[in-house]
């Protein structure tokens, strides 16, 4: 089920291509730590915590561009083909998408910066239970891409459901405590935002499954339904 | 100021190359054509047309895949390097937001499926506003990358002040409209999702922008200040 990629880049790559698998990773690494700290600055009301979250999505910014340069550099210099342009191509993708949950994870740490009453505490332990949930995508859908598992990745693939359920649920919840308490709606529509970008980091953390299968299987199974996906694999 | 791509290419590439700039360019005329109609669905509350715009987009996601496929297809085959390569990059980055403002599209066209209050038309009328606004940045940074123009793709990123300006204030507009009518707020909450899909499209419409100025400058300006871009321009 696994592919062999250690042996697969020890044969046709150098440490070049190695050495930017490993820089994703970090990166990813770091995304899911700027995730999981605003998380907890939300469920705290840290706002300290929220503005390191901030501070630090520029490391993300330049990492995203600093392999980026190098995967066009490893393109040009050693003009992959087959499996190993696929990779690259793969992470080109990846990085992209890890970048931009970076920035949903800047927006949610946002909502730490505000107070919220007894009642809307409770929103907010919802969205954190969310959050727990997209986080966990996002730490198996960076553990397939580490092993390039298309089937954990399919999985992660079909975990989306859940998250998109929950986030129906939760606007839905948001939406009944502003019909009861119109004054809150500019302070609770920022719950509703960091909600959407919750939903927007579950969507991404399903591009990148959607980049290790293409890597490990050579097919390109975006806007293909999971039945067909499944047959792939 | 702007660059003989026509020359550049029938130097150095082949028709392949000439021929996926221009599936681009279909691709990103159907998209402009996918906005323009959700705009009017919504304007007009015409629910066929809403239909239309959602049945359209996999012509946009069936061209973003074929477009990538022969992205990779050349750089397996033709090995470019320097700016030929560049240009594969920019046009792989351009089709991944392209075929995004095409979701944001379908998503807008929605709104058309609802009907609303005379009250609630006055918001449509200014979502509406927005809309041109945005399309013609779409409009704008499509002839930019079609004419590999930096000066004019540096326009259109600084055109995107604009539109989340009118962002910020729609949403205001809005969310005071649900303060008021709280019983209208799960239908008026489909209007703060359109304003947001626009001003994702003004995003989207900015990363363009860059993908053109780093073809044509070699400079990745991506996450830095328009200042900045000013001197590499």
């Amino acid at each position: 089920m696994e592919h062999n990629i250690n042996k697969h880049i020890s044969g046709k790559f150098n440490e070049e291509l190695e050495n930017v698998r490993n820089q994703v990773l970090s990166m990813g690494g770091l995304v899911e730590q700027q995730l999981n700290s605003a998380l907890d600055a939300v469920a705290k009301g840290d706002s300290e915590l929220a503005k390191k979250v901030k501070e630090n999505d520029y490391r993300v910014n330049a990492m995203e561009v600093n392999i980026d340069e190098e995967c066009t550099r490893i393109i040009a210099k050693r003009q992959p083909a087959a499996s190993d342009l696929r990779l690259v191509v793969a992470i080109a993708k990846t990085i992209a998408d890890l970048e931009r949950i970076g920035d949903e994870a800047e927006r949610i740490a946002k909502v730490a910066l505000d107070s919220f009453t007894k009642d809307q505490q409770g929103l907010l332990a919802n969205i954190e239970n969310m959050g727990r949930l997209v986080s966990k995508m996002l730490h198996d859908v960076l553990d397939a891409f580490a092993r390039m598992d298309a089937q954990k990745a399919f999985e992660v693939h079909k975990a989306d459901e859940r998250v998109d359920r929950e986030y129906e649920a939760l606007t839905r919840q948001i939406m009944t405590y502003m019909m009861e308490d119109p004054r809150s709606i500019p302070r609770v529509m920022e719950l509703i935002w960091s909600v959407r970008s919750l939903e927007r980091i579950g969507d991404r953390c399903q591009n990148i499954s959607e980049y290790v299968i293409y890597f490990v299987k050579g097919k390109d199974i975006r806007h293909v339904s999971q039945d067909m996906i499944a047959k792939t694999i």
